[in-house]
């Protein structure tokens, strides 16, 4: 996998440079499908990809140039799966761009999204990735289950899972802000899909947050990993690159085991409960994020804001659990004296572990 | 105040009646204003309210009848306040009718807002409810600072807190349906603002959830009650009912603080965290209504849905509280055979009771 450095402010989306690294798998192969991947990747190239663009203008061109390059069956497709006219009841649901490959939603953000510095939340910057990831794939008519399950996946009981995620936090979006998410997906390895998001402001297309999560499969009934193959992945091609730069990466360094006796912060007890549940019949891996963060004291938390987090999920978790969220600076944790970074671990108390991380928090200006 | 009995299946917005009991505050005393006040009350006698119309015929209607009934302050207000052009961003921020009397949200039901049932969870219900009551404010031009607070309530230190909140659910929307939400405002007593919700399927009309909660300023400094005088309630005056009957209302029976050493269920240890604070710097309300809920087991919960819902909210809570939920079920706790009823008590762990409340399950159909 190429791993290329990505400057924190300033973005260029992996189809909008100028060397072609896009390697599409058509749909099928007919010859008028090939035409219109080839019309969809010199858009890309010639300089006009809404990289370059604010999002307000990105979504003229769209409608000028894109809007008819969607394919009509998508189209009826998702109608015929909701069989509702979202389009009229609330038009922010959002649109595909680029023939399907990209998703793109705008977020009002809401009084319940935030947290008590009026800024959003991780927990609901969680969300908006979650859900335009799956409107992504019920606007082009792929959804037929649960959290992004194929008609393939399906007759499989297959069910997709979180493996990891990064995320980075240029600029936190106020109450009232409007964010326009952007997502696509790629292979990763054989087994994997991955997700990238790019979230920016909609009104001035400032970029405020990059992110990326690798999605594996999981047999519902077994619980145990699922190698996906081509017949399975099928399902997903339409709206699939094979193969593109990740917008954001990880860096190299491994995510250790904590040992709580040489943590610096522990919060016991944590109890998820029913409510925090997903479709998957575990606790959904957004809340367990609030419990990695519980890990971290408010002290911290009032004179700083996140603005880096990777998580890897090892196991799932049961609503029974009672989960221990221990953390510890780093060893060179104070980076330039305005930001610090710790490690993280979150475990059934006298279990295994269930999430690893890292945080990075930058003092609040 | 008049109770009003109201049938389960069948809404009549309060305004929609027969009889006229709309009394009106208007917000200046000048002839205009006072015109436009007539002309909203003749257009709810008229037989004509929105009662009698789905939400779609109602919206139409909206449009060419009420739209221009809009003041022209209100909007520039909308404008100054948020700077944004949130109509072209997101158009289904909503909007306000009967001359600003009620405001009106549409919602499609994210994938982050169900259950593990693929149902709207009780939490994203009674974000909802909080979602349309701020920004009735909002688009009224209103709202300053806060949760819900006037400019002459932000000078005197005031916030909103809830009372207490009644809730019926006919209906659960699932993922992806769009459901319409109505909110209007009314005073209660000399100290209370009440405030009625209506949710229906934007697509039949149909009646899904009802609510209706009482609120009562508090000072954040001293955190003590504080009376609404006159002139703190007169910002609040252009959307304000003096009076009307309520949409729905609580029975007459007490909520009873329950003994642990009698009660079913016990759900001790319950851990809120700073990601559950809100902007009033206590744990959210709506937080605390999953800590009262995660005194039901989840054998209750597979089998039953949640079909009524009274909560009293006693103390404030902090972060670093440990919460106790207590759940007994009631002495005629078996209504018909297919609905059961609990008391709850949600208390810091020998400390004060925060909430108590009652709740009503039927069987899964």
């Amino acid at each position: 996998m190429i791993i290329k450095s990505t400057s924190p402010f300033k973005v260029a989306l992996p189809f909008g440079s100028g060397k072609n690294k896009l390697n599409f798998t058509p749909a099928s192969s007919g010859r008028e499908k090939i035409k219109r991947y080839k019309i969809a990747c010199s858009f890309q190239i010639n300089g006009t990809g809404i990289s370059s663009l604010s999002p307000i203008e990105s979504q003229k061109n769209e409608t000028l140039e894109n809007i008819n390059q969607l394919s009509a069956p998508t189209m009826e497709n998702w109608e015929l799966i909701n069989g509702k006219p979202l389009i009229n009841a609330e038009p922010s649901t959002g649109r595909l761009l680029k023939d399907g490959l990209i998703f793109q939603q705008n977020f009002t953000v809401r009084s319940y999204e935030i947290g008590s510095d009026f800024k959003i939340s991780i927990e609901s910057l969680m969300n908006y990735l979650q859900e335009t990831s799956l409107n992504h794939l019920r606007s082009a008519g792929i959804l037929t289950d649960g959290f992004g399950s194929t008609i393939e996946m399906t007759e499989k009981d297959l069910i997709w899972v979180a493996c990891w995620s990064h995320t980075e936090v240029d600029h936190y979006p106020s109450w009232a802000d409007v964010v326009q998410v952007d997502v696509w997906n790629y292979m990763a390895g054989r087994k994997g899909l991955r997700c990238d998001w790019l979230i920016r402001d909609f009104n001035t297309g400032k970029t405020l947050i990059r992110a990326t999560s690798l999605y594996a499969m999981m047999n519902k009934k077994t619980r145990k990993f699922a190698k996906a193959s081509e017949e399975i992945m099928g399902g997903m091609k339409p709206i699939m690159l094979r193969y593109c730069d990740p917008l954001v990466n990880r860096d190299g360094r491994k995510l250790l085991q904590l040992d709580a006796d040489k943590a610096d912060y522990i919060r016991s007890g944590l109890n998820p409960g029913w409510t925090d549940m997903d479709v998957n019949q575990h606790v959904s891996h957004i809340k367990l994020v609030n419990y990695i963060l519980e890990g971290v004291p408010s002290s911290i938390v009032k004179s700083c804001e996140l603005c880096a987090m990777t998580l890897e999920y090892r196991k799932e978790c049961s609503a029974d659990s009672v989960l221990q969220s221990v953390s510890k600076f780093c060893s060179n944790h104070l980076i330039n004296n305005q930001e610090i970074e710790f490690d993280h671990s979150l475990s059934v108390e006298g279990g295994p572990e269930v999430v690893r991380g890292r945080t990075r928090w930058r003092k609040r200006s």
